[in-house]
């Protein structure tokens, strides 16, 4: 049954099962492990699978291009939740395994960075090569074909291996921001601290017209949280911007914002407004004054008795 | 009756009669000067008056500020018409004055500027003083209290004389404009060539205001036609802006802008929607695109689309 | 010797003479009290007076137009110092003149605005008529041709009159600005709270222009604390706009800023740099961070470095 | 001798090799193939080569993240030459391998997304492996790991391989852009079609800090080319931005443009200025007017003069 099925950016024992399993309702969804984003989006699309949750920002390696990409283009899809995890690399080797011993290390080509100074120290002479996944990674050590791999601690007892080191991670605050996507549906309703995404197509070739598009938030007061730019293969030079801004499209600040880029640009796609992970309505910023719904409301209230001639 | 009685900028005789006389509704009013622009729209204002015609703009000297401060302050009224009328003056003497007998003249403040290179290089000795109008500055040389006046040529029968010189102007173009002013009520139907008029007050002390002022009407691609600072009466560097604003009150991108503005301004005063005088909708520029009223309803559409998930 | 002439818009007793007495050199000038700001500044600009003070600017009645226009056209004038006064009339009578025996009231036509709302309350049926000065109002009360006018109380001895009221003002806060115009010279050195004035015209129908304009102040931080709009004279909707920003000339931020102007405007006329009358360093806002003349000249090191490829 | 070294991303055979053969100046250089990006960089800063060629942008799967960042991190290095290669993918087998015999196809992860069209049509069920490298996927073939490889068609000769199809890519107009790397210097004189690369940090936490940024260039009419966001490592929503906008650092738009930024960025780090490629000085937009050099340079005599009140 589709409706219980939640695919994920697999295999088992990644970052991403780890963050899937974050949801209340992960205990009762059947979690399915799909080959790639593109697969666990896909199953989404084509009706196997209820959601997906795919990774879709690193603090250290930025956008996962994938996803930002597979989320602006096809059939439209939304997104309805965000999770984020703070990421630390566990060294899991073959039970026994000293850390002398090791030669061979691998992980996922995005876990290279961010280990980088601490294989330049502690292992300096390993040669690493990267595997698909993370979880990929312990499962070639488990075949061994490598010595070592770098992955969550949570990932060793799948693959039947032991965490020789753990918390690992050259930066500190290392997190990854995961989505949970669905097909297009009602957003959740507004909680008052949200978050809302959309991707923005720039007309060719018009200088100036990031600044345009940037405007249309500013002159109504909504903050961008994120801006990516990716190119939308038409050639160097031609863009495309995904944006999370704060708010939620019920929002009217929001609203009027996403109105105007409708307007100016040659295509927006939305791609939902929800909740923002880890963040109380406490903890925002005071809105601009001037942009509440309140203050959008007396003014349409005020227009209208213009448009009447009532004052 | 007030209903059939427009008030104008007397004593008869002034451009400003001449102004009203253009409106063919004008047959069939009474039309009754009153001595001051105060008085002309007080009468307005109390009911004794169905409209006021008053100077509002010289492309000489500029705003009328007492039309422009009297219709920010007290009572609110409405701009529903505006007539522009080029402005020329006659010298204007008692029959059989000759140039050479001229030795004082006299005519409106306003007047002066737009005559004086003349009267350098034709009276250069005559003595300049002001009156309280130019009918007023005629009716002083019907007395003999001065030898020459400058008024419309228009005002010489009134007041028994004759135009010496005609079609006096230092400055090419010179025109006047005059609004037809009444108590609040629904504008006039969109005709396509429209102007909105507004008076907005600025937060105090708040660098960068104006500017923000000027981007809501930009980021909707409302231009604007005149700009004009006045002093709030607070001190100096306490300012509000009258503001003409192309477009029309019920065109989506300028009810807009003005809803941005009342949401972050203190006060704003909105004066009216009306037809541009002299201006036919085939003269304007096209409308920046993104900013036509389709596109605002069609965005619109899509942003109701967005919140319901249906796409 | 004009090196020790100053004139002034007079005539003897006016406030203009009263904001010049504030000046520590005027008790060695030679003070000549002109018919007009025109004439006062043509002197100038004639060899035949060092220095000219003229009012600029009311908080009542916004800017003193003639000036404005007169700074902004012909031989080029520059200001050295501003004085700013607060004003109050006096209602100056004949010695014995009581108030039920006031008929008539005259006074400067910028005068009327400033005591209409005391003339209803104490004098509602007395008929007001302009003169030419509130001096030359106080003169025509010494000859008997008006009950009372409206001037200065230091007027009264002047012209034999006695002050019946004082403090009349129907604003609190009522002031007028005054400045102190010479021929082009260096600048006086900065002091710290200095104020630039400057005329900038408008590209012909370029909407957006005036945001454009604003914008080479807001990018480098100037603060703008005066901006008046003036027709050009080439018919209605052309404008200029004369204005005044904060900082000196040899501040980096605004030099940067007036070159900004002098490249995008077809014309701009630097009208001087001088100390902001009443304000004290102490008293202004912060800087914006980045716009300080130590950041402006660690910017311009680093451009160096890096067109030199040292870093 | 490391002067006449130069680097690039290795192995032999890909399209980087491709890319610095078309320099006429790599016939007279020796050609290192480095393991990674990081390690070609490295390698100039620490003198064992004069430069580094390494791709930087696709125009497919967008930055290359990896030099985007190690440009923006450690020693300072300095780009002076771009290289734009038209991209097509070759499909590379053993001698005698038939379409119908591939099971195991491989390439580096960055060819994936620009042949998974190609494969969905041609090898619907093949598996797909990402390799080190294109050339590296190439080397596994001829190792036997792997029945087919994505790469250059030049690679086919260097591993004994036969292109079995060639001109294979998804996207039209698919092309990598690479730039030449070396240690700081003068950047070469401009030719007039250039390019300014530069890395700009945003103040933390600061709504509108892009828009400000974007300012900096719009108010000098400076146009980027690219913007890319990047994570500082900071954490999630902390951002820098790699920004290539037109024209050489020596004309003074760009150079006021970059002092700006300097002004009220925390860092910025400047990565050169350079020819454009492919781009001739005809094919330039004209520049906005107030812009060029002659101007800013009037702009500065004007500023002088008014400073020494000589007008």
């Amino acid at each position: 049954m589709s409706a219980t099925r939640y695919t994920y950016l697999g295999p088992e024992g990644t970052f991403t099962e780890a963050a899937l399993r974050t949801l209340p309702e992960a205990a009762t969804r059947e979690l399915v492990p799909m080959v790639s984003v593109p697969a666990a989006l896909d199953a989404v699309r084509g009706g196997e699978a209820a959601a997906a949750l795919v990774p879709i920002e690193n603090s250290v390696e930025g956008g996962v291009t994938t996803t930002v990409d597979e989320l602006a283009k096809g059939t439209p899809l939304m997104i309805y939740r965000e999770v984020v995890l703070p990421i630390a690399f566990a060294l899991l080797v073959r039970p026994g395994t000293k850390l002398k011993d090791i030669k061979t290390v691998t992980g996922h080509p995005v876990a290279q960075p961010q280990v980088r100074n601490w294989l330049g120290e502690h292992l300096p002479d390993a040669l690493w090569e990267s595997a698909a996944s993370n979880a990929d990674g312990a499962r070639l050590v488990q075949e061994g074909r490598f010595d070592a791999a770098f992955a969550g601690e949570f990932a060793a007892a799948t693959y039947g291996l032991e965490a020789l080191v753990t918390e690992i991670h050259d930066a500190a605050n290392a997190e990854t921001r995961f989505v949970l996507v669905g097909r297009p549906g009602r957003p959740a309703a507004p909680t008052g601290a949200d978050k809302t995404s959309v991707v923005i197509w720039l007309g060719d070739d018009h200088p100036g017209a990031l600044l345009e598009l940037l405007q249309e938030f500013a002159v109504r007061g909504v903050n961008l949280m994120r801006i990516e730019s990716r190119p939308t293969g038409q050639g160097i030079g031609n863009y495309c911007f995904s944006v999370d801004a704060e708010g939620h499209i019920t929002d009217r600040r929001v609203g009027e914002a996403l109105m105007g880029l409708k307007r100016i640009c040659p295509k927006v796609r939305f791609l939902g407004s929800y909740p923002r992970a880890g963040v109380a309505v406490a903890d925002l910023r005071p809105l601009r004054p001037g942009t509440s719904d309140e203050e959008f409301l007396a003014a349409s209230d005020w227009l209208t008795q213009c448009q009447d001639g009532r004052f």
